[in-house]
């Protein structure tokens, strides 16, 4: 085990990224935190793990990763290095010394996940990367009424995507709130784990209930079916963005 | 004159263009219109002009042009037409049919400019491009207090391109004003005409005075002394933003 243990906090701009995973080709976040801080590190190879995995075109507010190394650098000429060498896409928040036992995945104790849709008929040049145009009519409403049915513990089978690797199709939602803001409605989805696909196709099935085309208690039944083809569409990447993850140390309860 | 005279209403993100004029090389949102203009109108040249020039990185919410064509077209297949071929980074928020006699320079009542530094240590990965990031401590109220001196009608000598070619250096702002929003600090300033580099320079200055580097009254003095060496540095394009125009029917009385 290397010994240094460091807890980065990332934020990006996903529109130029394959996601967060290293992949055959394209530029991924972790490929490039990884090359990065190996230059940093005076070649040494590093492996940065997050707490999870983002699809490509999702953006992230707040990400935490675990580098581990054995060469010695301070927190600062770590994080100062990383916004010098890093695409500019993506950025170093902070820093910090973490225990040796750090993981980020078992040390989730929640993300926040929201997903944007630009209601307007003409897009908008500044969001267009991050928000979903949406040219219909989305009733924020009657999205929030629907949605609170997959609020607690449930076998989200309906929810993940058909190549999903999860063992476990039950996940945990803390809280899940659509509203308006100004031109955008925005759903928010607290959890302690998420499914593949799963934040993309809850806000797919809302777009649904959102446009009329669904009644706001198919939501429920869509959930209780544990069939993927009874839910919705899975929503395009760009509208979603991860917000905030919380961590404590060690393997969460539940 | 031809026949039909419209008003369009832009918007775009200013990074990836040469500034709103046609330049020998790179693309500008002018020759970008123009371009998309003509193909709908079945090939037919047009010139598009605008309320006024803005350098290369500059964004803008809201900017007036005008276009006249012999083709006859509605103002709906012009505006989704325009949608259709511009790139993203330019949008057509509006196509009105305006009077034969519609000049966007002259008919320009006032116009809102906002300049955005970014005051934080870290980058922000969603706002690099449309932010001035300022590491340093800049003090909105000390900038506000100094940027008054500037309301009024006033020769801008000092605050305007050396190579600016208007030919006289008398503009009237009707307001300004410094404040925090959030992370950032925000100038904006109302006028009914600009010199070239005017609010760039503006910005620059007043950075000046927020970062405690000048005494809050040199920017008076900075003012009476009508040379352009008296003010301070220009302040980078790519945090100003054309935010509004506002429009009137006629040359402008003043």
């Amino acid at each position: 085990m290397p010994p240094f243990c460091w807890r980065l906090e990332l934020s990006w701009l996903g529109t130029s990224f394959v996601g967060w995973q290293r992949q055959a080709r394209g530029s991924s976040v972790q490929g490039e935190v990884e090359r990065a801080a190996s230059a940093i590190l005076g070649g040494e190879t590093v492996t940065v793990k997050a707490t999870g995995r983002t699809d490509a075109g999702v953006h992230a507010a707040q990400q935490f990763a675990v580098l581990r190394c054995h060469t010695p650098r301070s927190a600062a000429e770590l994080r100062d290095g990383l916004n010098h060498l890093l695409p500019p896409d993506i950025v170093a928040l902070d820093v910090q010394p973490a225990p040796a036992d750090f993981d980020p995945r078992r040390w989730t104790r929640s993300k926040l996940y929201r997903y944007r849709w630009l209601v307007r008929r003409i897009p908008c040049p500044f969001r267009r990367d991050r928000t979903l145009l949406w040219r219909r009519r989305l009733d924020p409403a009657a999205m929030h009424e629907a949605a609170q049915a997959l609020v607690g513990r449930h076998d989200f089978s309906s929810f993940r995507a058909t190549g999903c690797a999860a063992h476990n199709p039950v996940r945990k939602l803390v809280a899940i709130s659509v509203a308006p803001d100004a031109d955008e409605v925005r759903l928010d989805v607290q959890g302690n784990g998420f499914l593949r696909h799963q934040v993309r196709i809850i806000a797919g099935t809302l777009a649904e209930v959102g446009r009329g085309a669904w009644p706001v208690d198919r939501v429920a039944q869509a959930l209780a079916a544990a069939r993927r083809d009874a839910a919705g569409p899975t929503a395009p990447a760009h509208g979603l963005w991860l917000m905030a993850v919380e961590l404590g140390p060690g393997p969460r309860a539940d």
